[in-house]
């Protein structure tokens, strides 16, 4: 005589729960074993109305509620052991959750990240994914946002900007009309998808001083890392790695290179790393299929980062980054 | 430059991130250091409307939300480590944020439950708070909802079903009409404010044979507890705990025990005992200042738990649990 609630975890989620700790979603908690590890914690939600739009897939909705948290312990260097999930849903239609539990199962099988336990709750509201995933470091190893010192190279992985272009993609107006099918998809899939760079996480922990994950706009996040670390940057815009599709929409005047670096919803990794290491840092990267970009210098002082232009002039910017209040 | 977002967490949320593996909620994720313990993880989602009211203040819902976690912890015989906190606001009201904070602040500090780091959201819909928490157990020793064996003794902490008579007391009616101010404001609090059973986590731990909390009825709860242990249970109505409030409503006629045993929002823990050790678990309890109950037997078999009355008669229950579904 299982209650609907349960009827619908054994169904769609028991499935995704093959960690041990999980104890196959029949307790009211989770365990993860002691170990010599040190254990990352992280939360990220996502809101339908504001981290994702209304009519996105159930599938995209899925893997964007897990790989935002990825993408934090990634940057903390720490590896995925496992995540719980709370979903408040309107209603539990079937065909909605069986493709969001199927594309969830699916993230959490590539990325090695087993679904450990959750809540379910009905709402009248918007949708909402809450998600609090665990990686593992090595004792002390944890990358801090902390950490990073002048003379340090301030580098990205992937390409920025894309994910708000997305947004406005979606969001119809000027750069729908201006984008071919081809970047339209591309830059969409970045708005949905986020690509994070788990891959990178070890490397990440051998290399950056300071490392955080982009997540509400490049500027802001630099500004935040350097507030934490005491320090200060200077960013050649040009050097900020763009896609091919942004780098066109950039080029004929449709979008400017401050919509995308104060953007949202990156989910690359941010990092500082000592000069005479960075070499060595980006052929690792390389090697773990990661592209990074050195876009400039960690400086003394406290002054929020400077943005020069390929004239060398400080640009101003009047945003940046995306804030919920 | 500090965004809103972020000088709303400085201000309210820093204050209780006490513990060091929370950085002062400056990076973007939190660690809990490496132990000889098991990490025991739940979480546990309170949404306006569903788990709380509109009107409730803000210091109520802060310590619900925590407090229904804690129990989820003493249940399972975890010793509180810390939580994330994940906060969905349609605004950031500060009288509102502060009442919440600071009553949150004094549940983390009473029952040694630090912040560790979370995120705050905007939403267009319902308040939610959501929370893992995490509690440390020596390796192994987590308490489970199998393991109870056909003999052992069912056992339930405090009193059932007050909760479930004080929203009916918000909700106005005949059960608001029956009770005096004295009775209200009792029942109304156990709604509101769970009092979770931490001082109980190692005594549970050290006699139960099987343990959850009781969150949406005893009547269901039981029923889960028995299917995963596979056995079936035989509860004299009688021997079940009332306050003083609910036994005169039921006496009047006025609420069921029906109600009161498929009725959520209890937050005791519902255990069993080997029959031989019984009185010592609950001598021990008394000493921990908690009372615990003995409502019936486990039993072989697979049929749901029957609930007989005084006169050794099965009732039967139309209803046994609450479901979001």
């Amino acid at each position: 005589m299982p209650s609907a609630e349960d009827s619908l975890i054994a169904r769609y989620f028991k499935p995704l729960a093959s960690d041990p700790g999980a104890f196959d979603l029949t307790d009211d908690a989770a365990l993860i074993k002691s170990s010599a590890d040190d254990i990352v914690v992280t939360t990220d939600a996502i809101v339908e109305g504001v981290h994702f739009l209304p009519d996105d897939p159930p599938d995209t909705i899925a893997r964007k509620a897990l790989r935002v948290n990825l993408s934090d312990l990634a940057a903390k260097g720490a590896t995925p052991a496992g995540f719980v999930l709370t979903l408040a849903l309107r209603n539990a239609e079937e065909s909605w959750l069986s493709a969001f539990a199927t594309a969830l199962g699916e993230d959490a099988k590539e990325f090695g990240c087993p679904l450990l336990g959750g809540d379910t709750v009905s709402t009248p509201g918007p949708l909402m994914v809450s998600i609090t995933a665990f990686g593992r470091v090595p004792v002390g190893k944890m990358v801090h946002r902390s950490g990073a010192k002048p003379g340090d190279r301030v580098v990205v992985t992937g390409t920025i900007g894309d994910a708000a272009l997305g947004l406005a993609v979606l969001g119809g107006g000027k750069v729908h009309a201006a984008v071919k099918d081809a970047a339209r998809d591309h830059l969409i899939g970045r708005y949905r998808v986020p690509q994070p760079r788990v891959a990178l996480a070890k490397i990440v922990r051998e290399y950056a001083s300071a490392a955080m994950d982009v997540s509400d706009g490049l500027a802001g996040d630099l500004t935040k890392l350097c507030a934490v670390s005491g320090v200060s940057a200077v960013i050649d815009l040009d050097s900020i790695p763009l896609s091919e599709a942004a780098r066109d929409l950039v080029s004929r005047g449709i979008a400017g290179l401050e919509t995308l670096i104060a953007g949202g919803d990156d989910y690359e990794i941010l990092c500082t790393v000592a000069d005479d290491r960075a070499e060595a840092f980006a052929q690792a990267a390389q090697r773990a299929g990661v592209t990074l970009s050195s876009i400039g210098m960690v400086v003394a002082g406290d002054a929020v980062p400077k943005f020069l232009d390929a004239q060398g002039r400080e640009i101003e910017l009047k945003r940046r980054s995306y804030s919920h209040f």
